[in-house]
């Protein structure tokens, strides 16, 4: 970042003001709105008659924490395959993911959990605020390495405001069933980065573009990033859903997605090279698209093979994307999409969208039996993903 | 991987195609085969009265997701140390993993949970497919640098049925208790890889062994894989033993265990180092075989002395099997073992399972308790591990 | 590590013996005093009518995991930004990580658990070894670079019994409250580090001051530190406390405090910073001080609002100290801080002290509840840290 020396004083200061101001007043909306919930607050926990281990902190906290790798560590070092920018994709990761969490508390608690005047926070707030991280790093992806860390806050600003409403509309309003959020955070936060990667467009960044290659080093931070996602995929679309069945049923679909769409994802990638070679683009990134095509779906009687079949389909779209959709995009649209998320969250997003139509559409009043949620058979009906 | 150019177009189709055929046929055979147990099916959950609470996935999907860090991560990055094949190793692993997982559900379901015609599936599927990966990944230790993709995913295709049939006779005909894998993993995955080896051995290796040299970051990247080993082996022993204390104690013994494996060879690793320097590639495996040797006894009454005294004879064979043994493995019986599965998996597995035998042989009935399952005392019969 | 020939022989053994006298130690002293407690003792716990669920393996071994993330990657990794000491600050990280568990097993098992002469582990063990192996490693940062292997193992042989010793003091017979250990491991660790350091002090050291100097690569190792530390700061602090809603909002007052000490770590850094650039020592370090600050107070009813407040505070505080406060240290006081721990622990963890005595103080009745243990709302009585 370079700036004429005459403007440095004032651009100096914008980052800190800018984080002083927003952590001030996402602080005092804290002190008047957010309040801990039942299971939080000590006098509400210990009035009534009910175990310890009843706590919900005991059956959705090991799921969080893997989210909450998945933020940090997996888009954190994702991203820093451009080796000339690897620090900075770290670095402002943590601030954009830091603020995010604290300002989407606010946001999807008016939307989604205001009670008598009051925000009420446990697990499942943090695991909200954590999924809404995750868009607004998505959108990041789109643009990395075309704006600063000011520009970046002020992106995180207005995108957590659009997806709590996105999320409301969806979720609240159409009664969508979305747990782990094909359409809520992945095809948003894509779509969200790659308009503003179109705003953002600068020819000239062409010139530049040996500047964007990776190392090998690189490509191994990358790769930390990219197998930390991978891993724990199952937690973050089980993470919000039903307990029980849900939950265990939404891991082990997404797992075996996840299988697929590495070995659709390889063999994609070597017949589309141009010599047989892996490239390491591809493996870094549409190897996770099946977690993102089963989001919706997951969480339904989508059975194992529905699960591989996803994945492969995932993965094979994904890869083709990187190798013939990024170029059109670049050159057609003017969209400098950095980090390919079209490839990993859009169309995967959108195709998982369509699958959880498609599944629900298919299910059966005996695949889920009768003791299942009414809902869960039924497109349509209120949103299963817990919100307070 | 250099190829004559006339045969590049048939060759640079093989892994591609090699993928969707394996892919192909798992996911028909998913299909016609594989169904969500009672854990993970709506109905089948929903019919009956009992608390979303005891699902099995609240009692042990935090550790497989502890063991599917090891598998991806450790064993991806531990392997990281040969400086020129960082990024096959790590790629392949994931290749190799994502098949294998797909393919142990299948024939570990064949052999343990095939009930009704199908396999039924769920956490503790998900648990015994990443073991299986596991000795695959070990496989792929001892031949390292030697093969391409392609050949790798013939040997996981043959080695993921001889484990499967290893493990039946082990466990169901002859009635072992092995929940850690002693010998079902470590053991079978270790000299499997070592037959490989002997048979891949190319004299013609040992004059590149320059290129096999590590370096630094190589070095640093290989023991974020040690660590992430070192840190979860407790829960890669306890995943799939009995509930409650058995596996509280599965996990208490190993981590004493890999304590004291770890002083063990730091302490062996100067001592027989030229100049008193340590070794890094005895801190990397040899630290980790606290793990491996107390794989079946972790479940018993092994004391918390004998955890100790076990771990620290491991990681001491393990060191002097680096510096003495490998050499002699490489010249005299031309086993070129790259990664030194032979120390790390090998002899602490044979060792694992003789104190196993130990174990179960001093076991008393006042040890276990009147509570205690019968079997957990007595050599010999059901094991516990439970496949279903 | 030079040393005169003559010596060799005899200093080329010290590291070996050493480590095998410890061991040696350790495990007679296991055999002696070390046995199950009832919730890793076959016989115990299947005496009795209660079910495996109960097995406080269930609420704490997750969170135990990721304390052990901590430690082991967390602060060995945090370390490597010493470009020239990387390995040495993971290794040494792992030897005397491995020999502190042992060894404050034992001698926090004599103040703690002691039963009947003999003292009983489980899982709350295991936390507690972390932990004090945490201040260990703490004290190790503070001298990073200025000693060997051997120095180190002595330096836990002394430590691990004065941390037992100021626990004893400090939660037995002052019956203070410091869950997350604000005292008892950050300060304690802290400076106790400060005083070896300049102890060791050594003029020289300045001139080879370069050698200190991070690269782009050791700070991306370092990040992973930093980060698997920022993400798993919740469960430190929430390990050890009440179960049920104490541990829910310990999670919860720790992951609000982390944003808001990132967030001020951003505005102070770029503040302070020559030409309004980021400093990659506080990104590393000062972002962390919000986990630590709330140490003792984050069990107790914080409220959001505190959190951030004690977190902003924090990580302002840390980032000046690594600006102004570490270089008067070294320049005055002869202190040579190698990974500023003055600034994450000590100042931090002397505020986390008073901010615990001030929400003690300013607890009510009505905020704990009816329900709620008498000591949660009252400094001075019994510590609730379980420590069996």
């Amino acid at each position: 970042m370079a700036w004429s020396p005459r403007r440095s004083a004032g651009r100096r200061l914008q980052l800190p003001l800018l984080c002083l101001l927003l952590q001030g007043a996402t602080a005092i909306l804290f002190a008047i709105f957010v309040r801990y919930n039942r299971e939080t607050d000590a006098a509400l926990w210990h009035w009534g008659n009910h175990s310890d281990a009843d706590n919900e902190f005991y059956f959705r906290y090991p799921s969080f924490q893997d989210v909450h790798v998945m933020i940090f560590v997996g888009f954190g070092f994702l991203m820093v395959f451009l080796q000339r920018y690897g620090f900075g994709s770290v670095g402002f990761t943590f601030l954009l993911a830091a603020f995010a969490l604290q300002w989407s508390t606010l946001i999807q608690g008016f939307f989604h959990s205001f009670r008598g005047g009051y925000i009420l926070v446990g697990v499942e707030s943090m695991i909200n605020a954590d999924f809404c991280a995750g868009a607004v790093l998505i959108s990041f992806g789109a643009i990395l390495g075309k704006t600063g860390p000011v520009q970046l806050l002020l992106m995180a600003l207005l995108e957590v405001v659009l997806f709590g409403l996105n999320e409301f509309v969806l979720l609240s309003l159409l009664e969508v069933k979305d747990a782990g959020g094909s359409m809520t955070i992945h095809t948003f936060g894509a779509y969200f980065g790659l308009i503003l990667s179109r705003v953002l467009y600068r020819p000239q960044l062409e010139k530049s573009k040996h500047r964007q290659g990776s190392v090998y080093h690189s490509d191994l931070f990358a790769m930390i990033g990219t197998i930390f996602l991978w891993i724990f995929w199952p937690s973050f679309n089980s993470a919000p859903t039903a307990l029980g069945d849900g939950q265990h049923r939404t891991a082990l679909n997404t797992y075996y997605s996840l299988t697929a769409s590495t070995l659709s994802t390889f063999a994609l990638s070597a017949l589309v090279g141009g010599d047989g070679r892996l490239d390491m683009v591809h493996v870094q990134n549409a190897a996770l698209a099946g977690g993102v095509v089963v989001g919706t779906s997951a969480e339904m009687m989508l059975t194992p093979f529905g699960a591989l079949a996803a994945g492969f389909l995932a993965g094979a779209i994904s890869t083709l994307g990187y190798k013939f959709f990024t170029p059109i995009l670049e050159s057609k649209l003017k969209v400098q999409d950095t980090c390919g998320v079209h490839n990993l969250h859009g169309m995967p997003g959108v195709l998982g969208a369509l699958l959880g139509v498609l599944v629900a559409g298919l299910a059966t009043h005996e695949a889920y039996g009768d003791g299942a949620p009414a809902e869960a058979a039924h497109p349509g009906l209120p949103a299963r993903r817990p919100v307070l």
